[in-house]
């Protein structure tokens, strides 16, 4: 079974992946974390230069194929071989990305996006999609706060570094498109602690776990 | 005016384009040179990844959006703005080389990659594309040549390493796209001497200026 998670930053995915990996466990079932970008050995280097070069030279369209570059390593190299083992693989971020940041956030055609993921992932879609939606202003406060307690600047972070506008269109291109693909992707509250959060996905996975 | 050579190894692209350079130099005119991948500063890096991976655990698509994310950058950064200023911009591969190689090379579709192409080139198309065309046999012997004169042991280069096989499926691809771009790419038979090949180059590049 392949589980993605998706939203904006202040989320709570890494918490969430953190709790449903230790639900799993205490079931007896092998979860296997990864992400995006940087869930291969040459996606960790095509991530380095993308942190890099956010925001300086690179056009939107150079990054779009590095993201899908990594996407399609990271489906070839990791998550079919897992998937084809046995485990459960759990990935931060995936397809859905591309689409909603570099379609909806920044103008690029969804579509278009769409049918360059079909050629990234070669068939490797994710059995359910786990959309942690949030007012951009609660997941911005949220990432700042967590900047802080991890002692860097306020601002440091990548995605704190864009507009309020960019986290809103992001927001909204993901209810969109996950309006579009009810079958896969389930939204989830995350504006309550993460043990309420945590309890909705649980319901979540095991819907999806009882179709597959 | 945006000049492309297209070929596989051993046409004597690199020869030529320095023999184009120096002509239109000797009629006062400004040509600027550059090359995929690596035409970019984003680029020269990737084509370190891309040159060192060859033949690794790099999955054809994972190459593809490399070759996309360099074209996009070159376009953008190098090309666009050269033309602009008024150079005559000539590059050593561009667009043709991933629809031949990737599509009738390793099998993706063509016409995928030409679509791919339109997004990463957004618009900026060659005005003329010289196709050096040459049976596989005669270029894979003027390569190792050129690596015994160069010091490199026969098969070093990257494109050495791969069959004849494939390189006649690259041939054939070439003919096969220029067939059905010929408004676009002019055939150029690379199999006489440097000074012959250029006169029909010549020849070409004036017709193209006149149209232009």
């Amino acid at each position: 079974m392949f589980i993605t998670f998706e939203g904006i930053e202040g989320t709570g995915k890494s918490t969430q992946i953190r709790m449903l990996v230790e639900h799993f466990k205490q079931r007896g079932q092998d979860a296997m974390v990864t992400l995006e970008p940087g869930g291969s050995r040459i996606g960790k280097e095509l991530r380095r230069m993308l942190l890099h070069l956010e925001g300086r030279d690179i056009t939107p369209e150079t990054e779009l194929f590095l993201y899908l570059a990594d996407r399609a390593q990271h489906a070839a190299q990791v998550i079919r071989p897992a998937l084809q083992s046995g485990k459960i693989v759990i990935s931060d971020r995936y397809a859905d990305s591309t689409v909603v940041y570099q379609g909806y956030g920044r103008g690029l055609d969804p579509r278009l996006l769409h049918q360059l993921n079909e050629v990234a992932v070669a068939g490797c879609w994710p059995h359910v999609t786990i959309l942690l939606d949030l007012e951009p202003e609660t997941g911005l406060n949220r990432a700042m706060a967590r900047n802080l307690r991890e002692g860097k600047a306020v601002e440091e972070g990548r995605f704190e570094a864009e507009s309020l506008e960019f986290h809103k269109r992001v927001r909204e291109g993901y209810l969109t498109w996950a309006a579009l693909h009810q079958d896969r992707i389930e939204v989830v509250d995350a504006t309550p602690g993460p043990d309420e959060v945590f309890e909705s996905i649980r319901t979540v996975i095991h819907r999806a776990q009882q179709r597959h």
